[in-house]
């Protein structure tokens, strides 16, 4: 299952390079994330009332085409477990049907209390498994 | 009592304009008011670990030139106690001693625990209130 | 006339209050207003083509009421011409039909070459008293 | 050489985690980046004027421990040329002398004019390779 996500860039959001600056992509993939894990019936908010942190712990992106000032990005997001505690993100934008950045990020599932690495809540992982790309890796 | 703080605009403050962003400005004016509390004994850290927060309850700004990228701004800021939970800054920016900004900007002292207004915790009282611009005032 | 525009609270946004940290407003009320301006029929980006910059030179905000992480925000804005060169902007925030937040922001119209104050465009003009909130005020 | 940059965490850049948002990382490093190319003699005002551009076309990143509001980061950072046209930088981020986070980032240079890439100034270059870890890679 590809998710798609789609968002305006924001004045705010660029440089005087006059391209949106490389940091705001993280923001957009956030969203992309959160956005496709509603979908999944595993909204983020409920994921940290069950007692769940799942911080970003691995981060790659290629930066291939400028993003401009109101463009509207297109993020097509896959996603894949990684063993029992971990999450992978695979990531494409586009702006105009042209592919402008790839991006993998990795989560990690975290105790809310201890603040260790715990298995992710069952909700979440089987919501994942079906999602696809989800043999259980180690 | 004016306190001094200095901060070199980052590449990300800019946007497409050539100048800095006008959110990135309250940034600068934040850490200006943390380090001034830190240097009136009041960590912030410490404000919150005895369970109180500082919310922003209002703003206004006014943006009288451009500030650029490497731009170093110098955030002179005033505090005076509003009341008994209810702090007001005064900050002027100046960058290359030409004033680029004036801002005033009021926080309102929060319990973290019932997260409803209470008194301002005494040892932050008596601090502002030596800072001197700060007759009680109601 | 009022213009509605919606945006969903995003992680980055929150602080460690546990709410949107108060800059973060900015953008959403930037947002906003160049939603608004599309549909009076005046992108932004067209704007900045024929020559011309908008940058904010005042705003005043109160904060009202916390807005958390998911949340989605209603920003109701109407604008007014402040004479020739200049535009205001009244916004209120919404969350769930309770108000969370009041902003008036202003803005300037600047010569892009010259970065000199310069008549906003006759198209913006005409756009924004045809809005209605719009007779001509020095 | 390895340059050392010091910069303290704002409130602003926290989420609700209580940690430092991973998209705020970037802002270090690039702060970090452009501090070592001014003590290189090559500040980065000088870099634009002269009619290049230097965006991120790479970057990878690992979250290895949280970063806390008001922590002092410090970014250890080493540079090399990577061909004509690329520079690579090596970072490593402490917090209280334990590593909490490493990155790499790639630049490209670009032709303001032309936004296509071109062989780095020589000042830049020689600048580089007189840093150390600079054998011409291609």
């Amino acid at each position: 299952m590809v998710h798609n996500y789609r968002v305006r860039v924001r004045y705010g959001e660029t440089d005087q390079m006059g391209r949106v600056h490389h940091a705001s992509y993280l923001h957009y993939l956030e969203a992309a994330r959160i956005e496709m894990l509603r979908d999944l019936g595993c909204p983020y908010t409920e994921i940290e009332l069950q007692g769940f942190l799942l911080p970003v712990i691995d981060l790659s992106i290629k930066y291939k085409g400028a993003v401009l000032y109101d463009d509207i990005v297109s993020v097509q997001t896959t996603v894949m477990l990684k063993g029992r505690i971990r999450i992978g993100f695979n990531c494409q934008l586009f702006v105009h049907d042209a592919i402008v950045s790839e991006a993998i990020v990795e989560l990690a599932c975290l105790s809310k209390e201890t603040l260790r690495p715990v298995a992710l809540p069952e909700f979440l992982l089987r919501a994942i498994q079906d999602a696809g790309d989800s043999t259980l890796q180690q």
